[in-house]
């Protein structure tokens, strides 16, 4: 029976998983193996970390493996490609794919298929998919022009807002959260740190804004509720893109990925609640993928 | 009969005026003498060309000038005060006073009184001030963190409703006119101009969406009414607070200053409209202030 490893390739860590056509045997994480984030030593370490574990858990020889497909974002720059093939083919036989992140996500929901992803974690964006294999995007632009629900902008809208709270003598816990992050001893102080050139990274706010939410912050509970209504609109649009492009298909479903839509529930029922409010028959999946299962699925196909 | 200078210190130009007690003998404007902003020879010689031009003007000899009064921003720095009194007493006599240009003004408008000032030029801010001189701001929060209304937030906030309307396949000529601004052959271009680190000065987007909304762009004309009403919003706060801390005293005034309050008229009459829905009696003034006007007051009165 062939043998095939599926790998979800992030900014910090590596998903790893050996399968067989049916089942999956094996199955590990490990660090970032991707270009820029890693040097070339410690991505080939993680990799031969991953790899070691897979073939301890399993006792197979990974020489035997028929084909690899990695999901990784970055794969328009032609290093990313040669790189992952370069550390997979050292420790792994057989033919390596390298597709986008995203691709093996949707394929992990929709495999083959139409369908839209929601890709909700420090960026944002809506991918949807034709069953042509037609791809475009709904949002997506970066933390500085959109990203709208990502832990970027949660973090960002979450401060602005309560600022202007607080101008209106309104309540809020969120500032005070960030100062004590920040080590702001003064309104003055959090100021210039948030206006500081570069501006600070805003997605470490987030979580501070999902602490706040948690605890009844109203403000902090819009912020949440209205990136989860921003990211359904965005779906909504993608999915009556896909179906003015194929009237005749079927009705393509929802699928989503990333940290806060997986672990950030304010943002993800809202953001279902404005899906189903549009369009009360589409599915939207109740778990958020696995691109590793996409990956596979790739590689057993050898669709690439 | 005494003579008086008043001058507003801006970051890329000085105004400044020549007057007695009662009327302004003469007028004129040059580049910035402010620390950070010029350097100390350029400062002098920008200093120089203004009381040249003064003096040319009204035939006088600038040290019979008894007091003179200063407005600019970075007053709460030390040596911004030292460094305008000495390039000053080089070519004036008499005292000389540095205020907050947002002090000046508040003075044009309303002389030593209460009154609430509406800033919207690069930046935005709202300043509150008791008949006692107490202030507070409402907004202010520098361009990362609110601004709303400004020059930096229009253009900001423009680009990125721009991209969700182009999401939603909405029209607006946004994006269009800021490709050719920045020189961005694609959107993917356009994105990654938007997305440097440092962030681009989007202030300078402002005016490409004036001239959108001056063509009839939806987008465009939502961004600007939306700036005037929070703009609009915090002066009315501003208002209740004053009320609040002075319930006896008369209603107090609105005056605002600022370049984009000053030539787009779509922000200012959004903000008047809010003000005016919300508080139907208060005074708006008509016009922008002329912060030198409450400069020369200060001198006059000798308040500092």
């Amino acid at each position: 029976m062939a043998l095939y490893l599926g790998f979800d390739a992030g900014g910090t860590k590596t998903d790893c998983a050996l399968a067989d056509e049916n089942n999956v045997i094996a199955r590990t994480q490990n660090g970032s193996i991707k270009p820029l984030r890693v040097t070339a030593a410690q991505a080939e370490a993680n990799m031969r970390g991953l790899l070691d574990e897979i073939s301890k858990q399993s006792g197979i020889d990974l020489k035997q493996v028929a084909v690899s497909c990695v999901g990784t974002a970055g794969v328009r720059f032609p290093q990313t490609k040669e790189w992952m093939e370069q550390i997979i083919s050292r420790h792994a036989g057989g033919q390596i794919f390298v597709v986008g992140d995203e691709t093996t996500a949707l394929d992990a929901a929709f495999p083959g298929q139409a369908g839209v992803l929601v890709i909700g974690g420090t960026g944002s964006n809506i991918l949807g998919r034709t069953s042509t294999g037609e791809t475009f995007n709904v949002g997506g632009w970066g933390s500085a022009l959109g990203d709208e629900g990502s832990g970027y902008w949660i973090g960002h809208e979450g401060l602005k807002r309560a600022l202007r709270a607080h101008d209106f003598q309104q309540p809020t816990m969120i500032i005070e959260k960030v100062m004590r992050f920040w080590s702001a001893a003064t309104l003055g102080d959090l100021a210039n740190i948030g206006n500081q050139t570069p501006f600070p990274d805003f997605s470490q706010l987030a979580p501070l804004v999902v602490e706040c939410a948690e605890a009844g912050d109203g403000v902090a509970l819009d912020v949440l509720r209205l990136g989860g209504q921003m990211l359904g609109e965005n779906a909504v649009h993608a999915v009556r893109r896909l179906r003015a492009l194929e009237p005749d298909a079927p009705f393509p479903g929802i699928a989503f990925v990333g940290g806060i839509l997986k672990s950030v529930a304010f943002v993800r029922e809202s953001m279902v609640e404005t899906i189903h409010r549009a369009l009360p028959t589409v599915e939207v999946l109740p778990e958020a993928v696995d691109p590793v299962i996409g990956a596979l699925w790739r590689a057993r196909n050898r669709v690439h």
